[in-house]
């Protein structure tokens, strides 16, 4: 299966200032593309922060696979075609792999990303660099040492200001 | 006086992924554009962490301020024109206003750019986007929580895989 991790951070690699952080300072051009290129794959994995954080609106049109230790808590469901999952990452690709999934985006948070990347899950990356610094926030990666090598494939701005990086994940 | 923040870092952020960290990630033409840079703006100012990991050679035909709260441990310089601080950074500042200092290079570590930063004292950016993650290791923008919006002059890339983000500080 083909994972492909989508996030916006800012400059020094934020995804969010803070638990409350509503990603305000992130472009409409963003969620465009957010929401074009996760439509486009289909599924989308996230860890149960992301999802809490997520508009029901902006879970539509894709299924989407939940990373969480308790389901019971997340249930029901925000918007159709969504799974909570307990359990690893492997079983839950396996998971993925028997409903014939071909490709996802993997979309957050840090710990999950980290999950994967550390796991050589990935094989590309689509990060939106906002014009912003933050000194002080949630790591897109994670906080788990890697030392990942990666490929520019291609930019794009997005905004003015915005730009979008995008890399294969090199494996060595 | 102008200040540009001049540093290299992974896409997640990091300027260096531990102390021993030699940049052996950076590419030579990051390190021929940081020469140019900076003695074409004939000022570099750094701390003392980010002096100590410098070799003599590259700090070679250009001034140096190096700030340090223990002068007397530095010296002697590694090279001729460096001058260790002990102050704070508005009073260097005015130091290399009265010297007729009109340009200079900020180059990290992570807590000087803070403070300047915060200070509202920086106004273009440098960054070098290396294709690497860490996850973990040395902030480029320190640790205390700024909230700094940029403006994306230009972009350029330096080899393949590396990008160099040219920024303007907005000054609210």
């Amino acid at each position: 299966m083909k994972i492909i991790l989508i996030i916006i951070q800012s400059l020094d690699g934020f995804i969010n200032k803070d638990q409350k952080d509503d990603l305000s300072w992130g472009s409409h051009e963003d969620k465009v593309f957010f929401r074009t290129l996760t439509k486009q794959l289909g599924t989308m994995i996230m860890g149960s922060n992301t999802y809490k954080k997520m508009p029901a609106f902006a879970l539509g049109k894709r299924f989407s696979l939940v990373f969480t230790s308790q389901p019971e808590i997340l249930r029901p469901a925000k918007a159709e075609n969504i799974e909570f999952f307990k359990g690893t990452i492997k079983q839950a690709l396996n998971y993925l792999e028997k409903k014939g999934i071909k490709n996802a985006a993997l979309i957050g948070g840090g710990k999950i990303n980290n999950q994967f990347l550390q796991a050589g899950l990935v094989d590309e990356l689509y990060i939106t660099v906002a014009p912003r610094i933050f000194a002080k926030g949630i790591n897109g990666f994670g906080e788990n040492k890697l030392d990942m090598k990666l490929k520019l494939l291609d930019t794009r701005q997005l905004t003015q200001d915005e730009i979008l990086l995008h890399y294969q994940v090199l494996k060595e």
